[in-house]
């Protein structure tokens, strides 16, 4: 018998729509057609049985034995899949060592060093497969990836996150200037190998199609790595391609005075990255905690996504972004675990962190007379900056992001029952909820929530889909 | 047949006898006598067998039968138990939930509410064993726990403990002003149940005897809400019972303004204590972020210790305290989880978040030109604060925190290849190792040790012993 082509989940929906919107449905359906890995549609509050909702939301003929139907537990619901916009693959080696330097004498004494290794493709192989296995299992549905300057060991990147099924935007890494001998290329080595890793990955297919699972992403390390001429070609091959563009703006204040020195005639770092042709509404641009007036106004004109790193900030001493500043201005921001700047390769952990840095923002405001920081970030907002936050820098904001119709079905299986898991039991918690006076179903719902973001791990995804697939279960 | 008399642990020992010093023993053989609960003898690199090491070390006809070896595999270490100087046990229950508010609001919105309700004694055992197996298994060896006001949830608290065979102080919470009504007591009560409790909980044993595994804390939940004579009481009480107190201090600029107010003829909140007698080296203060020169005064001059609670502090937006000056200046300073200001019952996450704290110092510092905040607090140091440092504040340094001849065998086993491990497996690891030129045993489990502090959970921690007992494994 043939496999069912509609899947139909029962339960609970949650999901973000906009910043500071926590939506529950606590009585949902959701229909994905498995061959187009897309959402069908949502019901809430309905009692039809699945063959008939397909049949409403598709109006084609479907029968009971072409819908699949899950009921989920009393203790799951189903939410959309997280998405990391920032981090370094060859770096998953290395993870949770070497903190004890800042950012710049970081990347010279561990960084350039071990990437350097992966001109060495069973090395590529072995710790890549890690890599994915480790994002997949936390719950990480699409992830924007920073691989090493060699084209094998990105092309292996690329095809394990393929394996694996997980959708990606994955760069080669261009580094022509500032970098030590064992581990730099020339501009022309750059560009082409950049251009044979974009014709590679695509294969013929189209940079612009959503549905593609992974996907090349212009990849300049940062401004200082790279000639003006480097980064010109690359901002040509990224207008070319209609490609996304990745890179590194404003962490440390080193790193600041470093880039305008290497481009002296720059008002700014984001001024270097802009007369390059880098800067444009399908940029992702890492960290940004030290922002000048005219770094703000270039983003935010330019519609560049910020990737907000607070693990990262935090063990390289690089300082504390304004979250919350971008997201009053307009700027799309998402989160990022930036492995192994950050120790945690995990966007439960990056919702964590970004929760820790936008109070250490209140409290310091607070203490030192400064204007006010705004509100700290609430766990409503820390699920979308995880979710369609990151799904919005990545330019993928009407294709993930939500559970909503037309979307394709990248989502997790939250299990909080599960055995072993960090959240409280239900025979714990129900006290909780009756203090809460949560007599309400969504209302509990919404602490559930809230503990999945301050304490839930791997342990507790039951399942990960990607376009519509299983991917992962426990 | 009798299990033997004696245990001996052949493999890897870890720890950290001072700030800053990690002391690895990669080929050592450890001994523990059963009865005492005592380590009896280390040996490093010794071939003798178990029963002759044992010999040598006490002197005993001791027999091959008298000793159960315990060869650790190749991926396991023996390091000390963790310390968790600062926790409230009744707020396990709402783990994770209500961090939108300040601390003041928060105690009262959540925290009292909640806690009012364990006079009733079923909750307390449900919530109490799922706090106290929680602990356990994240390696917590002894944690100095705040319980409620009410004097047979206390008892009953301590019972879990004791029955769960983890070391603790235990504290009934006295709070007779600036309480809500309903959750409230008299000064005569708070002194009569916190009598009534120290002597439930010691049953006729002595409060020095460091053997005994659960014993009472003196606890002021903190000044505002206890009135001169109440905190005067329990200084008396502390003193002619010998025991430990444990209170806040310096939490938040709003908390430290409201003692102050409640005490006006103070000089400092810390004086507060100090003049009733509560402050000496059997003190634990927790928190400890806004301290004034007085307070520091105070502090360092009666030898009292600080709980540095950096998840809390972050969680509460209190701000951000200066471990490393408390340091610097010879003051005890152990790690607290703070649950529920905190959201982790887990010493491996305080260390973490003593980490990012000890970072953003450094940072704010360098980026508003102010002194500078000293080097940011490395891998070792947060192991030591873990454990011995812990270990100091609980005035049980000669006791447990290391692994030294005549401590209590206060000790975890910590497995770093385990199923679904957070740490990266050997076959990816090699790869840092050989670029990290490691080719010393001892230098690769210097790595671990920081990939332990920084990527390990509870699927790490094989085994936890508590006086020599194995209280908790895998
Ligand atoms: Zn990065
Ligand atoms: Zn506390």
């Amino acid at each position: 018998m043939a496999r069912p082509v509609y899947a139909v989940f029962r339960g609970c929906l949650a999901d973000t729509p906009a910043m500071g919107t926590l939506r529950i449905r606590a009585r949902a359906a959701l229909g994905v057609d498995r061959r187009s890995g897309r959402i069908v549609g949502v019901a809430t509050e309905s009692d039809a049985a699945p063959a008939q909702l397909v049949r409403e939301w598709t109006g084609e003929p479907v029968g009971d034995g072409d819908v699949e139907t899950t009921d989920l537990g009393a203790d799951q619901l189903l939410m959309p899949g997280l998405v990391d916009t920032h981090t370094h693959a060859p770096q998953f080696a290395f993870l949770g060592l070497g903190h004890d330097l800042p950012l710049m004498e970081w990347l010279e004494t561990y960084t350039f060093r071990h990437e350097s290794q992966f001109q060495d493709a069973d090395l590529a192989r072995t710790i890549y497969a890690d890599a994915v296995r480790r994002m997949v299992r936390g719950g990480c549905t699409m992830a924007a990836y920073y691989g090493t300057i060699h084209l094998e060991a990105c092309c292996i990147l690329a095809e394990t996150i393929r394996d694996a099924g997980q959708r990606a935007y994955v760069g080669k890494v261009c580094m022509d200037q500032n970098a030590p001998d064992y581990y730099s290329e020339t501009t022309d080595e750059s560009l082409q190998a950049t251009e044979a890793f974009v014709h590679a990955v695509l294969g013929g297919q189209s940079a612009a199609d959503d549905g593609v699972l992974v996907r090349p992403i212009i990849t300049p390390r940062f401004a200082p790595t790279c000639s003006a001429r480097c980064l010109h070609g690359l901002g040509r091959l990224a207008r070319d391609h209609q490609l996304p563009i990745q890179s590194h703006l404003c962490e440390s204040p080193a790193e600041v005075a470093f880039a305008k020195e290497c481009f002296p005639d720059c008002v700014s770092y984001s001024a270097i990255y802009h007369a390059a042709g880098l800067f444009g509404p399908r940029t992702i641009m890492a960290h940004c905690v030290h922002m000048s007036d005219d770094d703000m106004r270039l983003v935010r004109e330019c519609g560049v996504g910020v990737s907000h790193c607070p693990n990262s900030n935090f063990s390289l001493s690089s300082g504390v972004a304004d979250v919350r500043r971008f997201v009053d201005q307009g700027i799309p921001v998402g989160l990022g675990t930036d492995v192994s700047g950050g120790y945690a390769p995990s966007l439960l952990d990056a919702m964590r962190m970004a929760a820790a840095a936008s109070r250490t923002l209140v409290a310091a405001r607070r203490d030192s007379a400064q204007p006010a920081a705004g509100s700290p970030l609430d766990a409503a907002e820390l699920l979308f900056l995880a979710t369609q936050g990151g799904a919005r820098v990545m330019g993928m904001q009407a294709s993930i992001g939500t559970l909503d119709e037309g979307k394709l079905f990248d989502a997790l299986v939250v299990d909080f029952a599960a055995p072993g898991s960090p959240v409280p039991p239900p025979s714990v918690t129900p006290a909780v909820l009756r203090h809460q006076q949560a007599d309400e179903l969504e209302q509990a719902w919404r602490l559930r929530i809230e503990q999945f973001v301050f304490l839930a791990d791997d342990r507790n995804i039951a399942r990960v889909y990607v376009g519509g697939r299983l991917i992962h279960a426990l």
